[in-house]
């Protein structure tokens, strides 16, 4: 049975490095997989992706932020994670539905119920069955963050967004044990990866018998 | 009190002609009034329009169709229309949820539920208080349409599907005849506007005292 795991975490925490291991760890136990991300994914998800991050012309009301967040998930799911499923493919997503809960729900405040409904909607049964977090204090990751040639329009909030962000991303962890995986992303690269590896090396084993 | 108005029809009903007659008479009886549309009104809305309505690279899944309308209808209520309505302006609006009911509903089989649901979340409370809705045989609107230029991703749709988005609409005005008022789209040019003067005419009656 193919797996479906997320990476999540706040800016500048390491995710596309922790991603390339990820793959490589995958690739190393000749299990068949594809990589993705959100909002994203597909082109029409990518196109929406656009109107997410770049600065607009006019302040994005929360509830037209939270629906083209969803509607790019929705399609997302349809074309490429259902279908890599069903083609026993295991789906590497840079981001899922728990970004959501802490972008807007923690750093924009918009009511859990309110995500909690649209997940729902758009996704009835599909969740992740393993979600990496990639954790950090909020300065470590704004500061590597801070290098990138350009902020795009979450990376420009303060850290007292992220501070929220993290909280949350934190509070979902404690609350699905079994699912999440706090990976320390202070550690040194070494040890971010065998933290990463150990973190597979259970799904790979019973998965791949 | 400003007035909330929506115009509704399929295909080539003649709803511009219709929006001009209402801004002309609305403007001889001096009321302050913005017309607008949807999907769009606003920038970012209008970007999400093209979305919608240009063929996209890969099929467009109904739940992101659905959300994306949403999307682009939270940020006009929150840009344009409850600033308008503030300010004591009227707000003329070509298109509006009914036709999320009559297109995804009827046209594309989305539960009304779910309509619903996404229709509470965006509005909370705001509902337009008179819906215009131009109403002709499908063959004459899509006749009449196929005349354009080009015809967007909705325009290309089969006369079955109009049937279904037109039987909604009728569904609607039936359900709900004090918001509703039907215009006979196949009358004379003349007759269609008398008709749309005397849907107004009440509440600029009312409406200006």
């Amino acid at each position: 049975m193919p797996v479906f795991i997320t990476l999540e975490g706040t800016e500048g925490v390491g995710k596309s490095t922790a991603l390339g291991f990820m793959q490589q760890y995958l690739q190393g136990h000749h299990v068949p997989f594809i990589s993705t991300r959100e909002p994203g994914g597909t082109p029409l998800a990518e196109q929406i992706r656009h109107l997410l991050l770049n600065k607009s012309q006019e302040p994005v009301a929360v509830n037209a932020e939270l629906l083209l967040l969803f509607a790019a998930r929705a399609q997302h799911i349809e074309q490429v994670i259902k279908p890599a499923l069903a083609a026993k493919k295991w789906v590497l997503c840079d981001r899922f539905t728990d970004a959501t809960y802490a972008y807007q729900g923690g750093g924009r405040g918009v009511d859990n119920q309110k995500i909690a409904l649209l997940e729902q909607l758009v996704q009835a049964d599909l969740r992740p069955q393993l979600t990496l977090w990639l954790d950090a204090p909020v300065e470590v990751g704004l500061a590597r963050a801070a290098k990138r040639q350009q902020l795009d329009r979450f990376e420009q909030e303060k850290a007292s967004f992220f501070d929220k962000v993290r909280a949350i991303y934190r509070q979902r962890a404690q609350a699905e044990p079994q699912r999440f995986r706090r990976i320390d992303a202070t550690a040194s690269i070494e040890d971010v990866q065998a933290q990463i590896q150990q973190a597979l090396a259970h799904w790979v084993a019973v998965h791949t018998l």
